[in-house]
C-alpha cells in the first residue's frame, strides 16, 4: 500500500493525498449514518489525475469510492470500515468549461456545487433548472451519478434529463470523452444513461455539458388548501392542463408536516394553519408579470370554484414566494428538530396517490396506533416523502431502531402494489442494497450485474452499493 | 432446421411462420436499399411468444432480426442474405393495454403504429407528442429501438424522453417487467435506455409505458423568411426566449428544397419563393385562440422590426397550417422525384450550424462544382438532412454510386470538427456501421462491445447491427 500511495501521490501532489488526522469529512456522511476508514483520501485536480488515480488503484488491486459533496442520503458515498478503499474525491475539478448560449448548454466539472451552475447560468441570463434542499454544496458529478431530482422534476425532468453528454473515467483509467451538446445523437448505446444513476459503481463522472432553458419573464408562487389527498391530484390536473409547461412546482404538505415546521420555526408564515393538505404551486411565465398574474389567479380561482379547493394565497412579492419555497424546504429540518423518524423516498403513479396514503396510513395506524406521518414531496412527480415517527408520547429513537424493518415493510408493500419505487430519487447505495435484490426482479437484478461485471470486471468501482 | 421451425410452429401457430412465397415485405426495406433472405418470418401474438421464439432461437443458436414497420433508413431492421436468420416481426403486438388519464401515461405494444398510438390518446383528449414522416407505418417499438426523433424533438424530446418503462425479451427468451408510470425512479441502472436505440441487438422490446400531454388549447403555424441561416438561429432565440415551451417546431429549409416542392408538387402553398431560407414556426398555446395569435404575432412582428425576417405569412386556419407542415413533409418526396442524391441525417451544436453550413457548401462546391444541395431539418435540435444532389446536368445514379464514399467524408469530417454527431436520428443499422467504429471514439465502443457481449453472449440479437 505504500507503493500505491507514493505512486498517488506522485499523480496529484502530496499535499492531496490524506491519510492521517481527522478525514470525517469525507469518511462520514452529514446525517453520520455511516462512518468508514479511508486508506487514504485523494483529491484530483483534473480527469487525466483522475484516470492516473484509477489506473493506479486499478493496478494495485485497490477499490475507489467516488464523492462529491457528501451530501447523499443512502450512504453511497463514504467508504467502507476496512480501511482499505481511496476515497476520491472530486472536489477539486470544480469549472465551469464552457457556457454556450445560442445552444443553451453549459459544460462544468463534477466537482462543481450545484449552485455554482446555477449562478454560472444566471450570469448569462440562462436557467440551469436543477433545484434540490443540498444545492448549496452538493456537486454535479454527485447529482450524475445519483440521478438527482429535487423540486423542478415536473418541468424538467431529473438530473438524467438536463444531461446531453458526459466525461467519465472507466475502472481501467480510460477516459470516455463523451461531452456533447447535441440534442440528438443515435450512434450507439446509451453510454451516457448507464453512468448516470450508477452512484459511482460503473465509471468515474469527470465533467458534463448540461442543459440550459431562457430564464422566465415571472414567477408566481401560492399555496392552496385541499381538504383532501384527491383533491391535490385534481388541483394538479387542472394546473397542469391551464399552465401546461407554465406549471414549474407543485408540492403537497400535510398538515402534521407544516404544524412540525410552525412550532420548531415559529418565524415562518404559516397562512393556512386549519389545512389537511397544502399544495405549493410554482408559475414560470415566458411572457410578462401581468400576464403569469391573470394566468395563475385564473387557475386559483377555477379550482375555487370547483371546491377542489377551500382557501389559497398568492405571493405578492419575489421575497414572499421565497418565504413559501422556505416553508417547504424547512419540513426536513423540522422533522430533524423534533427527533428520529422513518424516512421514506418513494414514487407510484400520480393516478394512485390518493389511494396510496389512505391504504397506507390505515395499515401503518393499524399495526403501530398512534404513529405520526410527517408527509410531503413532490406530487406532481409522484413522489412523495413519506416519514414515520414514533407514536406520540413514544421514544422516537426505540421505535427507529426496533420497527423501522416493520414500518418499511408494510410502505414498501404498499408501493410495490401500486406499482411504485421504493427510492425515488435519493438512489441505493448502502442503505437500499438489501432492499433492491429483494424488491427488484430477478430479471432485472441479472442483466445489472452482467453489466457491472462487463464494464469493472475487477469490481473495484465503490463495490457493495447498488449491486 | 425443420426442429426449430417446428418449435416455432408449436409457439406462434403455423400460420404465423412464414417461409415460402414472397417475403419481400419483410425481406426487403422500402427504399429497397437491402434485400436479405430469412430462414422464417415469425410472428408472435404476445410477449409470451416472443420470448418462447427467442428461447428457441437461442438454444438453437440461430440469429434474430427484429423488425417493426420496416419504415428504418439504415437497414437495421432486414435480415442478411444468408438466409440463416429468423425475422421476428412484431406486427401482431398491437393492443394499448392501458391509458391513465391521471398519470398522463399510456402503456401499448411494441407493434402498435404511431398513429393508432396518437389516436388513442387523442380519444381521451390528450396528445402523445411523437411525429414523424412514417408515423402511419412506423411502430412504437421501432420507434424506442432506434430512438425515433421527428418535428416535436424541440418541446419534447426524443421517443427516449417519452419514455418511462419497458417490457423486453432479453436474448435467452426472458421477459424483464420494466413497465412503469413513473417520473422518478432511482433503484438500479437504467436498463430502459440502454434498450432504447439498441436497434434491437440487445434485447426485443414488447410494449413500453409512454409519456402523454394535456391538449393544446390552440396551434398556430407561420412560415418566416430568412436571408441567412445565422438569421434562422437569431430567430430560433427570440421565439424559444418569449414563447418558451410553447414553440413546439421550428424546421429549417433551403431555398433550393423548397423549389423542388415547388416543381414536383405544384397544387402545394409556396408563399415565399423568393427567401433564401424559409423556417416554418409552430406555436402550442395552453391557453385560448387568441392568446396564442397575439404571442405569435408578438414575436414574428419582433423579428421582422429586428431585421432578422424579411416576410412572413400565419396560417388563418388550422388547415393552412396543416399544408405548410405539408410542404415540409414533401421536401424527401420531390427529391426522390428530382433523382438520387446523397441524404445525411447529421446534427451539430446549433450555435454551429451557421459555420456548419456555409464551411461545407464551400467544401462541397470546391470538390464537386455544381454541386446541389438539399438542406432542411429540424433546426430547434440542430439536427439537419443535409443532401447533396448531383451538379446540374450530371447522371445522379452515377454521381451516387462514384462519389458517394467522398462527398460523406467531406461532410461527417465537417460534423466532426463541430462536434456533431454523423447519426441524429435515423441510428447505425447496416448502413453506418462503418462509420460508427471509424468515428467513435475507441473507448466508447470497448464499452459498447463489452456491454454487448454481457447482454447477448452468443451474439444472436440483430448480429452485425450497429456494433
Amino acid at each position: 500500500m505504500t507503493a500505491l500511495l507514493d505512486t498517488l501521490r506522485g499523480v496529484v501532489g502530496a499535499a492531496n493525498v490524506l491519510h492521517e488526522g481527522d478525514l470525517s469529512a469525507w469518511e462520514q456522511d452529514w446525517r453520520r449514518r455511516w462512518r468508514g476508514k479511508a486508506l487514504a483520501v485523494v483529491r484530483p485536480g483534473n480527469t487525466a489525475e483522475v484516470a492516473a488515480v484509477l489506473r493506479a488503484c486499478a493496478t494495485a488491486g485497490v477499490s475507489v469510492v467516488p464523492q462529491g459533496g457528501n451530501t447523499g442520503l443512502v450512504g453511497g458515498g463514504v467508504p467502507d470500515a476496512s480501511g482499505t478503499q481511496v476515497l476520491l474525491s472530486l472536489q477539486r475539478l470544480n469549472r465551469v468549461r464552457e457556457i454556450d448560449e445560442a445552444n443553451l448548454t453549459l459544460t462544468a466539472e463534477a466537482g462543481c456545487v450545484l449552485q455554482a451552475v446555477q449562478h454560472a447560468a444566471e450570469e448569462r441570463g440562462l436557467l440551469f433548472p436543477l433545484s434540490l434542499a443540498a444545492e448549496g454544496s452538493c456537486t454535479l458529478g454527485g447529482n450524475l451519478a445519483t440521478n438527482a431530482g429535487g423540486t423542478q422534476v415536473l418541468r424538467w425532468g431529473n438530473a438524467r434529463e438536463l444531461c446531453l453528454g458526459l466525461e467519465v473515467v472507466t475502472a481501467e483509467g480510460e477516459i470516455w470523452s463523451g461531452l456533447s451538446g447535441l440534442r440528438k445523437d443515435n450512434t450507439g448505446y446509451d453510454l451516457r444513461d448507464l453512468f448516470i444513476g450508477s452512484e459511482g459503481t460503473l465509471g468515474v463522472i469527470t465533467a458534463a455539458t448540461m442543459k440550459l432553458a431562457p430564464q422566465p419573464a415571472a414567477t408566481g408562487t401560492a399555496l392552496a388548501a385541499c381538504a383532501s389527498v384527491a383533491d391535490c391530484v385534481a388541483l394538479l390536473q387542472l394546473a397542469r392542463a391551464r399552465l401546461g409547461a407554465g406549471l414549474t412546482g407543485f408540492e403537497m404538505m400535510g398538515g402534521y408536516a407544516l404544524a412540525l415546521t410552525a412550532k420548531h420555526f415559529p418565524t415562518l408564515p404559516h397562512p393556512l394553519p386549519e389545512a389537511a393538505w397544502t399544495v405549493l404551486l410554482e408559475h414560470s411565465d415566458t411572457e410578462s408579470e401581468a400576464h403569469a398574474r391573470e394566468a395563475f389567479e385564473g387557475v386559483l380561482g377555477a379550482a375555487l370554484e370547483a371546491g377542489i379547493v377551500h382557501d389559497a394565497v398568492v405571493a405578492e412579492t419575489l421575497a414572499q414566494g421565497q418565504a413559501l419555497w422556505h416553508v417547504r424546504e424547512s419540513i426536513p429540518l423540522a422533522q430533524a428538530e423534533e427527533g428520529p423518524n422513518i424516512k421514506h423516498d418513494i414514487s407510484v403513479p400520480v393516478s394512485r396517490i390518493p389511494a396510496f396514503v389512505e391504504e397506507t396510513d390505515a395499515a401503518l395506524q393499524a399495526q403501530f396506533p398512534g404513529v405520526q406521518l410527517v408527509n410531503f414531496g413532490h406530487l406532481g412527480d409522484g413522489n412523495l416523502h413519506y416519514n414515520v415517527q414514533a407514536p406520540r408520547g413514544e421514544d422516537g429513537r426505540r421505535f427507529l431502531a426496533e420497527q423501522e424493518h416493520a414500518v418499511n415493510t408494510v410502505v414498501f408493500d404498499a408501493v410495490a402494489r401500486h406499482g411504485g419505487s421504493f427510492s425515488a430519487e435519493h438512489g441505493i447505495g448502502a442503505l437500499k442494497r438489501d432492499e433492491l435484490s429483494r424488491r427488484k426482479s430477478p430479471v432485472a437484478l441479472a442483466l445489472m450485474r452482467r453489466i457491472k461485471a462487463a464494464l469493472d470486471p475487477q469490481n473495484l468501482l465503490n463495490p457493495g452499493r447498488v449491486i
